[in-house]
């Protein structure tokens, strides 16, 4: 029975492991280009999980090709744990020569584009490796896209079922759709990408700085090449560009699709599009004006700093210019809220995502004038139309989830003697696949690696359940689910 | 129009302020017994407060008894916030010469049982001062009984439907049976109390300490006749007594009244009863194995230590008998969970309260569930019985509605200036009723006093939004409300 339900998320991880393999080839020829020895690293890492891959692959062939509900779920987190583990073999056996639980957080954070690293010297790192990260950043970032436009709303998995398209109500009509749907974004997203690194190129960057993060940029994931992030380059052209960039990795890319056809109107009117830009440019204008008054920075660069950090922080990249810890509490209490937002739904951000906020407040309206009238009909709306309950209950039963586990995970942490601030911000930024916390340790001048190993396996868990939106994780755990 | 709105809350306010203003006489009557000359300040504001009240009550006489929905509403907000206006004065204009923030602060941080406290130098106060602060606080404490069951459930506020006696199904009908059963309540609240002081005198307090102390714990609110709290007295079986207080505080005061008369069966077996005494258990059990292992306290001394600060804080009376900030992280960060939880709705305690946080976790199960079998029909149950999706809805909105306050309440505080810990703990400590927060300034060791006069208003705002369950202030800003 339980074999049966296996078989073909075994299947399909073997698909994945083969694109995973495949992706490994890219580092080894860059690295055996300029001479590193990791070069042999990733052509054995590449060797090692083609032929994992290729066994699963032959293993499990069936005929079934159309999943059930429980193995969807099986295959999502069972596809997403076993790309981790793989792809964090380059990180254990190269030159680096990380312990596995180091290597296994910072290809977590890779894949699920979060962007925390335990890497400290990234300034001196060999090629193969700096690019590595940025490419597991890159495929997170379109695996998410597909998930959240292909599975997702047919798991039903904290109200993303409003996010199925019209025509296709079922799991077996609906692949195929969106099937095609997900190839016109994969190439608009490689196009993007492909843009975003041209224009960095001529803002200043070397040419492999400048497709490293790229990549990391539009996937919203953060990883950098240097210590100091985005700061390093000091040059105000490339913080303009990348803001561009991860703004534009935090918006529905099916929209994209639409606005390539022509129909640019839904992209404009799409009310997930535009709390987003006026939560950026609200909380932008709060901390320009806050460092521009309270600590006396001169107007423009206070605007393009705060930009440039909120955007960080909204789009859940998490890139730093700077230590926003030193403009004073307001900004770190900021920074700690703003770090739940996230993107849109659809896109490469973590985060609770905007269309939740939208339905959580709505539900809070109408439940403030329940009050007043009792007997009215009253029901919350999402983009003009009204919702059915059972979405809204999804999205609230998924506010508390996340709160939940925020709360389990930052009392585990603390249990391994971090500090309040470290704990919680850790726990948030993990869960919401930010990147940088708060504090001494993991502010956004800081480093994973100081922490604890059993912290880090928390994070890495955190990370997986934030990017598969908690329940599709958490269903797993339900002895329900392994009964047939 | 608008006067015909207030005309009954303005009533209801005058005989609520009758009753504080006979309350000033205890005070007043002790500072004369002790010649201190604070009696003519107790003497003059009662005068006041009566003067007031009686015209009040004489100017908006009428023949309706009956309230609307909406006189309902605005009652119960209005009388809260004149109360603590009028309760405000002896702090004001006594020897002790708080200025009005601080007053309104400390009159608040009373009547809803929260405890927080701006006095420095409590050990020094005249007897009427300290006496007031107990007599605000057991006050609060039998008000927010009454208000949770014959205002509340009517009022749907947070799922509070849920409480209706079933036989009473409007207000009009259900005022009246409440009002038998608020009496039965107010009687062994009471009784309780003398019960209490009792006990405490016994056990090495003086007669006024215990009475002061009795009044504090039975209503879960947390003010002290020392700067120490409980720790000044250092004494076991004191702190084993307050305990029991507290948790006799944190129950369902409806079931003790069914206890007296023979039905014992609804209070050991009511849901939130068994979790609320399961929760302190895990957390004491928790903490003193923590203590033990971690620091080597002695057992027992762990074992008391913890028992007596996780039910302090989870019944939210805040008092403190160690700086639990010294055991640790672990300590702090659990310390500040609990301080969501709260007791048992229709008790005296704060906090999201038990009941909410079985619907939540009811909910996301029933979601998981939901998940694997999208078309069974499965509803969130309590107490063996399904909840009406009305009821479920509510709770969730309550939840995410405390989370946005919070949120918006840290942040305004760190607007003040104040770090991080110090604005999320202040927000959680006085949206919940708790008392002490964490960090330097407002831990269980510290004092609000140091506080700016803006952090003092918002956290007033925020005990009055907290006692009463948030949506029943929150609905007099919208502007429906004021619309016939």
């Amino acid at each position: 029975m339980v074999g049966r339900l296996f078989q073909p998320a075994l299947y399909m991880v073997g698909v994945l492991l083969i694109i995973l393999g495949i992706a490994m080839a890219v580092p080894a020829a860059v690295d055996a280009f300029v001479s590193n020895p990791d070069w042999r690293v990733f052509v054995a890492s590449a060797c090692f999980t083609l032929a994992v891959g290729g066994g699963l692959l032959l293993g499990n062939r069936s005929r079934q090709f159309v999943l059930t509900l429980r193995q969807t779920f099986l295959v999502t987190t069972l596809s997403w744990l076993m790309l981790t583990a793989f792809a964090a073999l380059p990180f254990a056996f190269s030159t680096l020569d990380l312990d596995y639980t180091d290597a296994f957080f910072e290809a977590m954070s890779g894949v699920t584009t979060t962007g925390s690293t335990v890497i400290v010297g990234l300034d001196g790192l060999p090629p193969g490796l700096l690019l590595w990260r940025s490419i597991l950043q890159w495929l997170g970032g379109i695996g998410i896209i597909g998930m959240s436009i292909a599975v997702l709303p047919f798991l039903r998995v904290g109200g993303m079922q409003l996010f199925r398209t019209e025509s296709s109500d079922t799991l077996e009509k609906a692949v195929p759709r969106s099937k095609q749907l997900v190839g016109g974004i994969t190439v608009i997203y490689a196009l993007m990408t492909l843009l975003a690194a041209t224009c960095l190129s001529m803002a200043g960057m070397t040419g492999f700085e400048a497709v490293c993060h790229a990549m990391t940029a539009i996937s919203t994931g953060g990883y950098s090449t240097s210590d100091g992030s985005i700061g390093h380059f000091d040059s105000p052209p490339i913080e303009i560009i990348i803001i561009v960039v991860m703004i534009a990795g935090s918006l529905p890319f099916a929209l994209y699709v639409r606005a390539v056809r022509g129909e640019t109107a839904p992209l404009l009117a799409d009310p997930q599009v535009r709390l987003f830009l006026g939560v950026c440019a609200g909380a932008t204008i709060a901390l320009a004006l806050w460092q521009s008054v309270m600590l006396n920075t001169d107007g423009s660069t206070a605007l393009l700093q705060a930009a440039f950090n909120v955007v960080s922080i909204v789009t859940t990249t998490g890139y730093a210019t700077t230590d926003y810890q030193l403009w004073g509490n307001f900004a770190a209490t900021l920074i700690l809220f703003l770090t739940f937002i996230g993107g849109c739904t659809g896109s490469t951000a973590g985060g609770i995502k905007l269309f939740r906020f939208q339905v959580l407040f709505g539900t809070v309206r109408v439940q403030i004038l329940r009050l007043l009238k009792p007997n009215a009909i009253l029901s919350t709306r999402f983009a003009g139309k009204p919702i059915p309950e059972g979405v809204v209950s999804s999205v609230m039963a998924f506010f508390f989830a996340t709160i939940a586990v925020v709360t389990v995970a930052a009392f585990a942490l603390s249990a391994f003697g971090l500090d309040p601030t470290t704990s919680l911000s850790g726990a948030v930024t993990a869960l919401m696949n930010v990147g940088p916390g708060l504090g001494p340790i993991i502010g956004p001048a800081g480093n994973f690696a100081p922490l604890p190993d059993g912290a880090k396996w928390i994070l890495s868990f955190a990370m997986l359940l934030g990017r598969l939106e908690i329940f599709t994780v958490l269903v797993l755990f339900v002895p329900q689910f392994w009964k047939d």
